[in-house]
């Protein structure tokens, strides 16, 4: 029921997806709702959880916790709670599903604080961001944790072995940064994995892995990255001319700019994990269609079949 | 002395600025070596000062201060302090202008941190977002004195008539964002000019004046603001064949990045001013080559002319 093209845009995904799931596919929802968008065809694995509350986009996540006992988002929590599901998927409010999560599934053992990881594009293919908005306010300790379970997502659903954990900072060497990142500084440096501060700018150009910040920092990165390749885009669309003799000559732009806008399609990912609770929830952008709710289920998929959690639990077990 | 390319490329800019300069303009440097660097015919305004020590890139901003008394930067600093000049213009080490000019000048009445101030490019034009880096560690009550600040510049350099504050934030509504921000907001509120959150990616699309924030973010922005465009101007590279008949139908994409470049390009502004203090510094990037200087120093003259620290003097005691 959540997102901004909801439920037609997240059930046509979820068919889409479907085949491809090992288990159920669990629709949660308003059932005449839902079931108005399914075709007389369902795939077998699909199945209408009836959930009779919605929670806005922009309703208090502890408000709508409390009033909507019965939201498609408590439900949803309330089924991997109860072993019913591997995990729980949504384009809903964020705020709303990070708290109903939280306080359903609770942390993990010795993790204080869930965090959002984000992928994002760079020239060596893929880096892991989080906190990218799960917590605002975060002591250094709870960057360490970011990081542990930044690893073990990076290893286990994004195939790098052994991954490397960056601090994002505003200068290189040890030392640089607020009170805040020195702290963390010298906290990280304590693990064999921690390979220093970088940049904002260097963590698009050089090969990292894993890079952690507070999460007004991590949403601040990814706004502002979505926000400059926007303005990009929008810069060299106006340096094109009108008239359709003169843009003949501007065809392979077009070429050009299909590829990039490809690899900075928030779809193309899907989703982003919260990470550090007694389930697996992935985090749908608002505005997702079809194509990011599928390949936020077949991510998903690829967290459950690599025991995404688990590993996390074993890793805070061993490293906290 | 300072900057990955001086003296030659600071004395260059020095000397194409000269002639558009209305006062004297003082090089401040090891005398034989910025000698070396002068034609024969030097313009009348253009005079040398000598210091017989240079702080390095990377050394750290109070060491130098307390060890080389008689650096560039020092002196610099100084000659403005004396009544000597009206402001000081450095590619040098970030952290030791703003350390030393900190020192030697002190805060302006009623402000109690420097902001340096950048100017981003947007659709609309440009904005100035501020702290870009001179104040690592911060409390809400700086923002306002930033914000101030910042519209003196706004107003009085960039031409933007009854400047707007945006205080940047992880949400647009009230109450979004961490505890700073949240205090930010209500000491902001308190004044007429503010206009409420702006999220990373709106600052890029909307026509905003002024973004505040603390030099931790305001810096991560910038960078990140590089990476993204340094990235998408390498995978555009990627995308045109390297057989140069095939790239002959490439043409005019050159035509189309060449005004992005020249917009992205932060020659054009050539400096970002350090603003709070009882003097005028303008800080260059590290790589500044002629073109920056020159346009840094006639950024420079613009800020005098206007008078700005009166300004910012000025408005600090009406509105702090």
């Amino acid at each position: 029921m959540g997102g901004d093209h909801a439920p037609s845009e997240i059930i046509r995904g979820a068919l889409e997806a479907a085949p491809a799931l090992k288990g159920k596919l669990l629709l949660v929802g308003q059932r005449e709702i839902v079931e108005s968008h399914l075709p007389t065809e369902v795939p077998a694995n699909i199945e209408v959880v009836p959930a009779s509350e919605c929670v806005d986009m922009d309703e208090k996540p502890l408000e709508a916790y409390r009033r909507k006992k019965d939201s498609s988002i408590i439900v949803g929590a309330q089924l991997v709670k109860d072993g019913r599901a591997d995990a729980f998927v949504s384009a809903g409010n964020t705020g709303a599903c990070s708290a109903t999560c939280l306080l359903i599934w609770r942390q993990i053992e010795k993790v204080h604080r869930p965090a959002i990881a984000s992928q994002i594009p760079n020239l060596h293919g893929e880096f892991l961001l989080l906190d990218a908005g799960a917590s605002p306010d975060v002591d250094p300790e709870h960057l360490v944790e970011f990081a542990i379970m930044g690893r073990a997502y990076s290893e286990k659903v994004m195939g790098h072995p052994n991954p490397k954990v960056h601090l994002l900072n505003i200068g290189e060497e040890e030392g640089k940064g607020n009170a805040f990142a020195k702290q963390s500084y010298k906290l990280l440096q304590k693990h064999a994995w921690f390979a220093g501060n970088i940049e904002g700018k260097d963590m698009y150009s050089k090969p990292v892995d894993v890079v952690v910040c507070d999460a007004f920092v991590g949403n601040t990165v990814l706004k502002t990255s979505e926000g400059v390749a926007e303005l990009i885009i929008q810069m060299i669309k106006q340096q094109i001319p009108t008239h359709p003799i003169l843009r003949l000559a501007y065809a392979p732009l077009k070429k050009v700019m299909a590829p990039l806008r490809k690899r900075m399609d928030y779809a193309e990912v899907g989703g982003s994990p919260l990470l550090g609770l007694n389930g697996l929830c992935t985090i749908c952008h608002g505005r997702s269609n079809a194509k990011a709710i599928k390949n936020a289920l077949l991510m998903t998929q690829k967290a459950i079949d690599n025991r995404l959690v688990e590993t996390i639990r074993e890793s805070a077990a061993r490293e906290l």
